[in-house]
């Protein structure tokens, strides 16, 4: 089966409702997917914490954003991860360098991260997957 | 012949030359080059509508851009695309989750829309596809 | 071996330290590893020009990354990228066109530029890489 590798490198709703989605279509398909969160995408990945809000540069849409996830029209991007990983062979990441680096333990993390890995883990999977991607 | 497919998340002004920029290119190689305009993206296929500038960080070189665009030194990204498009095998795509959730509808699209369609559709073609990017 | 193609496109710290931290780590495997800047990310290869500080989005985490850098607990970007060049086939360009729209001259960036090339390299590059990413 082909394979999706994204590594995230942001905590913003807008690009994490992207990746999730792609996630979600991809484990629909069949496909094996890996997430890679770096960097501010580390943030996501702590438990209950609430996402920042959405990319700057869109803050007129935010409002509508936050309306369609409360309202249920578009589901939060968590649980489509979790979605997917129940549908899947889909792989949650957290970037080792980083955690040091914003001094984030592992027990702090979401219940759906598979592992902590390094950027050497991230180029072994993007290789052997069929798209690899920056969200 | 090599192909290449990117994702568009962003209607700003810097990351459509970006992408306008390597479809120009890889049309002029002969390749083709299937253009997803997802989120924000989709805002920059609503007809008649105008960019909202360039990327927040880099307000400081939006006037240049501007004038570049304005004084001719630079083509419009749109013009770039429409070029591509009678050059070779470029086709344009808006995704449809987006389209729900921002309320466009299909006849509000550029003339230079080739379809509306899923992140599936996406995946599929970047996984046949040489090269596949964010921009 | 395998090899990285990344188009970097923008010159903010948090940024070009995931392009210089995915080169080390693939110098380290043996890839090789192609850099192409182009639109903003070309000023980051301005010679002694100092990078103009983080993603908006993720200014609250500016002065923990300064501060990681400057202590040492974090390498600067482009000393990653001159280690790198020195472990392995790591090959650093910049974008033609970019350089006449800042009006920038060859000389005037950084010692590590390799060349000066066009987005018709950078997909003809991008196309024979096992990973191409833009960061």
């Amino acid at each position: 089966m082909a394979s999706l590798a994204l590594l995230i490198p942001t905590e913003k709703l807008d690009r994490l409702h992207i990746a999730a989605n792609l996630t979600a279509a991809a484990a629909s398909m069949g496909w094996s997917v890996h997430l890679f969160f770096t960097f501010w995408g580390l943030l996501a990945l702590v438990k209950g914490r609430e996402p920042s809000g959405i990319t700057g540069d869109y803050m007129a849409y935010e409002s509508s954003l936050k309306k369609a996830v409360e309202s249920g029209v578009m589901p939060r991007w968590a649980d489509l991860i979790r979605q997917a990983k129940q549908l899947g062979d889909v792989k949650i990441y957290a970037c080792s360098a980083t955690m040091n680096l914003l001094s984030i333990d592992r027990d702090q993390l979401e219940d759906f991260v598979d592992d902590v890995v390094g950027a050497a883990t991230f180029l072994s999977i993007a290789e052997k997957s069929d798209v690899s991607l920056v969200v």
